[in-house]
């Protein structure tokens, strides 16, 4: 049975974003205040790193590591992307024209819609908890994210590339400045629950801007050159 | 028989450079000037960049994209990084002290002499001349080059990482603003002719800081695991 969301609309506070796009996901009929995120109330709490990064990784497109006028807006919300041209002009300052075409096009492949970042919101969680050493969900929590993407299996969040097991201490983990998980994508175009995950940051980066079919073609043929068998 | 070099010094334009260490490679008892590259003579009029490229690879640490007092220098060559802090802090004002660990290992990561540095540069150069569609060579530069590094073989040179041939034309390609041949390491900490060779910019960063034989190990573990043989 799908799940009755609360809805209501929420003022925003970034500069970026659409003030009419942030929504209550609490379920219909809730009491007390609305909350975009509730499901990561108990995160908040217990790993508030790994609930910024979820809620990042979700909604903001990643872009270059530094800002500037030739790089673009480091951290933009997906779904701004989706507007054209004139409307980031207009509303929010953003003048595409004057980026290189590689900034704007990786700029353009981050867009996806407010509905699509909120799902991949509530995938992340659920595969976040879903990790051998996750800490314990609530079970109100459990039941939110179990209507929407079926039974927890504790200990079944594999890297979304290499296939193993990750570590949920892994998010508290950082080499060179950078942390060791990542949100990936099977394919990197499409920011989707069905199509995100967590994998190494090394995986994620050999993985590049392919999807994951395309890559594992590419480790057999590197392979049967490499090391064929006799 | 190995080639005796004119191994003559030279004065060095570089901030970061030991004027002490820049020698002849043109052949014992050459006429005329000296000069430290003789072999990428042809290249500086047919192809340009290629041989800026192959310098700058053989001798220079790459490091952040940006300079900074965060970041440390960006481009240093790599026989300096063999130097104590405090020879750095003393000749080149290079504060090893005020940079991050992670830039510091990395910077140290790239030392090499600058003998090696100077042999990579003929392989590089050798193998640039051993693709497919590179400019015919000059007798005079193939009889140096095969001295060093046997029979030139022409459409020979193939991906470090991933074995296909490559193109000497994608040394002008260039996507996102980044070259899309790369010089690469089979063991990446280690800066010698036999551990050098140009790679795919994407199978570079694939590779990532592993050694070629732990990629291709990594490779066959994960095909094993997403596409196991019945």
């Amino acid at each position: 049975m799908p799940l009755a969301f609360c809805l209501k609309l929420f003022p925003s506070r970034s500069k970026y974003s659409d003030p009419d796009l942030h929504r209550c996901f609490r379920l219909a009929g809730h009491p007390d205040r609305c909350n975009e995120f509730p499901y990561l109330d108990h995160l908040r709490q217990v790993a508030p790193r790994v609930r910024a990064k979820i809620i990042r990784d979700s909604t903001m497109t990643t872009g270059a590591s530094w800002k500037s006028e030739d790089a673009g807006p480091n951290r933009i919300r997906r779904w701004t992307m989706l507007l054209s041209d004139e409307a980031l002009l207009e509303q929010f300052s953003i003048d595409m024209s004057s980026l290189k075409p590689q900034v704007v096009s990786k700029l353009r492949e981050k867009a996806a819609s407010y509905e699509d970042c909120m799902a991949v919101a509530k995938k992340l969680t659920f595969l976040a908890y879903s990790m051998p050493d996750a800490p314990h969900i609530p079970e109100e929590t459990r039941q939110y994210l179990e209507a929407l993407y079926g039974d927890l299996a504790p200990e079944s969040t594999a890297c979304l590339v290499c296939k193993e097991n990750l570590s949920f201490s892994l998010f508290e983990y950082a080499r060179r400045g950078k942390a060791e998980i990542e949100t990936a994508h099977s394919n990197p175009r499409l920011h989707s629950p069905d199509n995100v995950g967590f994998a190494h940051r090394s995986c994620n980066i050999a993985q590049g801007p392919r999807s994951l079919d395309e890559f594992y073609d590419w480790m057999q043929e590197v392979i049967s050159r490499v090391r064929p068998i006799n």
